[in-house]
């Protein structure tokens, strides 16, 4: 298991803020992977057996956080992962293979689609209020308010008069949900226009993935410089330093998942949390217990 | 891998009805459970490789269902598991083994503890409604609409005037569900008086525990009986044809979570699902893909 020190470096090495270039992140990439011999052999075994050992202390962080809540209710401490891609870049991937690993129970996904009628009704972060996770959980919203400048921008789905001041409704925001408990992990999975192509060609070999396919998808690819921008603007504008983007080259999905695996638990380990203690005497719990008359049990069992 | 008859066997043998004995049940049993040397000479090593295998099926149902409510929008189907048990019955464990194997990513898990201020202000399903998953969605209910005739009856929190009619409310509750695309699968997990006192006093020895406990727990006890009596009734009144109700022997959690596996599975397999088929022309589309200009992807990245 890596040590504390090296999830941090992972977090450190794709923070990305206002002086971000994105078209310098190679999305092939896999920075913070230890330079070892054994790494070196087989990086995708590696990560895959390491994602699994993550993958235990991601439960067992995620289970401290619960029971931090249900214990204290004035605990309002809870993680929200917001990932945002192009798409085929991977956002559904990585809550199988990512969230996977911990308690389903504790978790509260949301995938946000093209607005409803109700939601165009509303502001636009709205809906996101109403998918906030509660004290306790871990939420994870695949794809977000961040559309919000990005295809509504690119695709001119509203003015720029309406969404320009919309980076700074975000940062207010998410000022907001930092001041009142959250933490925010904000990640892009970035890949190549070659590995968007590649993922679509996949999908079309594949009958059990015909359902993943749009051919709007296709008509997309030409937007892709206009995206590149948007999301350029988003990571440089809303990358705060209470709520930082990270950038993940996700052509590699092996490595895609070891680094958000990271970028979670190093947010987990900043709470610094620890089993709540008994807010009861075990001691005399205890002996109420073995006190119970014996055979109570068959007369309880009522047979 | 069982056969399909085997999973509907199970589902089957532990269905219950109007002629229910719950005292008859042994929470101990493994009704189901294949008799063959293998499994006789270690049934619980035997039953938790089976559920690696069960949850890989469960995985490629979920996503087959959830794949036929995204492409098809008039498709309404899901499933609703309702889990309900005594304290330490295990349903925590239940989710956590069983919807684990899962996609997080295509459940909507509940928990209804004690009805918040605001829930107290509707009647006792509005917020059960509010929780039901989408179309194309496992929705996991951890207790629910049954605890309004279970802790409401026997602790005394309404006059039987008012729980008395909610087993014929909740029947039409659910006939509306199961006509509007919901399969249901509604299981008691049935532990005994004993194993409850062998599970309190572990979280009383485990200080990782200590979270689960409740002193109320164990003032709770002193109810079995009354409770035993309440569960009968919600069987013998609320188990339908179109919503039966399963009595899982819980006692040993390798068989609850293995057989619990074959309810959902059973569910699943009735729903006849699979990958929809492609509402585009996979060849063009790929024709489409590979007349890109070469050269292009070097200038989409802008390197």
């Amino acid at each position: 298991m890596r040590n504390d020190r090296n999830v941090a470096d992972v977090s450190e090495l794709l923070r990305v803020g206002s002086g971000v270039d994105l078209g310098a992140i190679d999305p092939a990439g896999t920075p913070g992977l230890p330079d070892r011999k054994a790494v070196r052999r087989d990086p995708k075994g590696w990560a895959r057996a390491e994602l699994v050992m993550l993958g235990e202390e991601l439960a067992r962080q995620q289970e401290m956080l619960f029971a931090s809540a249900k214990v204290n209710p004035a605990d309002q401490r809870r993680v929200l992962l917001v990932l945002q891609a192009m798409d085929c870049g991977g956002k559904d991937g990585t809550v199988k293979k990512v969230a996977g690993t911990m308690n389903p129970e504790g978790l509260r996904i949301t995938a946000f689609g093209p607005p409803t009628a109700e939601e165009r009704r509303h502001d636009f972060l709205w809906r996101i209020r109403r998918a906030l996770p509660l004290p306790g959980y871990l939420g994870i919203f695949n794809r977000s308010h961040y559309e919000d400048v990005l295809v509504v921008r690119v695709r001119e789905l509203a003015s720029p008069r309406v969404w320009k001041p919309r980076y700074e409704m975000i940062n207010t925001f998410e000022r907001e949900l930092v001041d009142s408990g959250f933490s925010l992990v904000k990640v892009m999975l970035h890949i190549s226009y070659d590995e968007q192509r590649r993922r679509l060609l996949e999908r079309l070999r594949d009958p059990t993935k015909y359902w993943k396919y749009n051919p709007d998808d296709v008509d997309n690819r030409a937007y892709w410089p206009a995206y590149q921008q948007a999301y350029q603007d988003v990571l440089r504008r809303c990358g705060t330093d209470h709520a930082p983007w990270h950038v993940v080259p996700a052509d590699r999905k092996w490595y895609r998942d070891w680094a958000v695996a990271h970028l979670i638990l190093d947010a987990l380990k900043r709470l610094d949390l620890s089993y709540p203690p008994a807010a009861f005497d075990p001691k005399s719990e205890t002996k109420r217990l073995e006190r119970e008359e014996t055979g109570s049990a068959s007369k309880m069992n009522g047979r």
